[in-house]
């Protein structure tokens, strides 16, 4: 076998060249929709400046983020793109979102009412984006607040988007897709005309019918699989290293990690690492999965701690793993998807959890980014 | 019902009154053990500023971190207290240790022959903390380790503490407890006379055999319960509250977020909260649990996404619930160990997960912290 590199601490190396490439995959499958981005929560945990960065630079000019903070921070990055705000109002106050030039998605009549006051009171023309509520039932107008809104011309608004969200977008043969599109298409037609959109990252492989105007993938950019049970289009963007810290040569039966849930034999070997849950690897995943050393495949076990996970290297040679030994934890084929598959939760819920602790280096593609 | 309170924005609230009253609690377990407190992973996520500084008005003397980084931030915020790094050396530069004048607690036997080599070229006598494994197999000097330094007077170093890790020490009546006892004191008894600590939170209450010269507790600070099982001896010490967004009443029979996974009824009413994975509520608790409007317990429905959590409100007022009315999702007797059993987890991970994205308010303890 070949030796393991060594390294000095955990690291987090983020492939911009990937993020990118990614982007490239999506844009031919959505044949000319516009290609938004979503970098909310801190662009799923990889860094808002720069992600958002290497997006803009590759061509990206609409952005969305959650809060209205995540905006004004985006903002202070870029000055120039467009940027949405799922949120909507959501309480905060209006001039902020004008200060910072930022788009609310209003999905509350109530807001919305509040948000045409503000404009006619600042007699400016807002830039908004409307979210329809299809049937996901979570932020959205109904369409009983569409229907009150028949033959309004919005005058105060200068309507930039008309938007829903797909509930199950990953489930192609799902039926409440095709009811979702049919009641976007029903509730577009009671207002004014905008661009529309539709789709995240599931939607865009969803066909033409759900592309629009925009689309907006976040997931996929970030190499979560878009399409779930097939092949994954994209390539994996995050790659975790970490050094070995210790290994044990277990002397007398025992077990390892709390909970004393997982027993060694003697003679085995078990290396720890640097990485635990506080640093957003799941608890969940204890005693699951494999990491690699020098290419080699080596098994999780006992209990994920706070700080620390265990690994039985028993089957590689003495020589191969000490203080120091690079693991690699997540990378190309391993990773967020097959760990979140162990922990049974999604891509997106690992993603946005990696920690702050690790070393964070983001890989600039060619020519820069 | 009384009405609930409007907020603008989620909101956590960091108690340090209750966080010094559970430090108060632990001092009269520990019956004069030294009192140290674990830090590590930003106070397990509720901020190393206010946390460390107001525990060290209280008179903490020595803190717990895990890593390097996260000891000389505390180096930073408090120039005159011991600072322990749990990690130890784990190959990162020596003098770094020294610089911010940081204990490692030394667990390997190639990294104590590196620091003592430090320690003759500095020729400087250094603060080092030993940690042993009795049981756990995770970091540690092994049995072995410890044979071979016998008779050693380890005279480039001061030892300032001797410890050990307890693997089911929330388990009182787990074989390995006393086992390990027995470890601890053989161990020692091979080495140089030095202060001894074993127990972290749940430790300190198996008894004084198990209490030595310090304890270090952790979680117990934080409100977590380290007598699993028993009554929390307690006080809750984080509040978290957010904003309704937005409140749907349903008109036809559908399901609420993503995979369609709640059915809802017409005439129920839906309320969106901007609480998500990504702020750490965790997606296992999807349609688990219950949050509080005005003190009354309402159901979250419908799957955790990245930034919103549902809740079925029906059975509130209509006028009681609307756009800005405070839920309260972590209090006093729902509070963090209730959230992680829902999610099939340990409240230390729901804590140090608790997200970046709320606004962040610590209560000082009256007379100041």
């Amino acid at each position: 076998m070949s030796w393991a590199q060594r390294i000095e601490r955990a690291r987090l190396t983020i492939d911009l060249e990937a993020l990118l490439a990614n982007r490239r995959t999506l844009a031919r499958v959505a044949q000319g929709a516009e290609l938004a981005a979503v970098v909310k929560a801190d662009a799923y945990g990889l860094g808002l400046s720069p992600v958002a960065g290497a997006l803009a630079r590759a061509g990206c000019r609409s952005f969305f983020v959650a809060r209205l903070e995540e905006g004004e921070a985006l903002r202070g990055l870029l000055p120039g793109v467009r940027v949405f705000v799922l949120d909507g109002l959501a309480g905060r106050p209006p001039d902020r979102f004008l200060e910072a030039r930022l788009v609310p998605m209003i999905g509350e009549p109530g807001e919305l009412a509040a948000w045409r006051a503000f404009a006619r009171a600042r007699e400016r023309r807002l830039e908004t984006a409307l979210l329809l509520d299809t049937g996901l039932t979570r932020l959205g107008l109904a369409e009983e607040d569409v229907r009150a809104l028949m033959g309004d011309p919005l005058a105060e608004l200068e309507l930039v988007l008309v938007a829903s969200h797909l509930a199950c977008a990953d489930e192609p043969a799902h039926p409440l897709n095709a009811r979702q599109l049919a009641a976007f298409g029903r509730l577009r037609a009671m207002l004014p005309k905008a661009p529309a959109g539709l789709s995240a990252s599931s939607g865009i492989f969803l066909g033409e019918a759900y592309r629009f105007d925009q689309v907006r993938p976040g997931a996929a950019l970030y190499g979560i699989n878009p399409t779930p049970g097939r092949p994954n289009p994209m390539r994996s963007v995050v790659r975790l290293e970490a050094p070995v810290l210790r290994v044990h040569t277990v002397r007398e039966p025992g077990t390892v990690g709390y909970g004393a849930t997982h027993p060694t034999r003697p003679g085995s070997r078990i290396a720890v690492v640097p990485v635990g849950y506080a640093d957003g690897w799941p608890r969940a995943a204890s005693g699951l999965g494999r990491a690699r050393i020098a290419g080699c495949e080596v098994p999780f076990v006992g209990r994920v701690s706070m700080d620390l996970a265990t690994l039985d290297v028993s089957e590689l040679p003495e020589e191969a793993v000490g203080p120091g030994t690079a693991v690699e934890l997540l990378g190309e084929g391993f990773g967020v998807d097959e760990l979140a598959a162990a922990a049974g939760t999604i891509g997106y819920e690992v993603l946005t959890r990696l920690g702050r602790r690790f070393e964070r280096r983001w890989r600039v593609p060619e020519g820069g980014a």
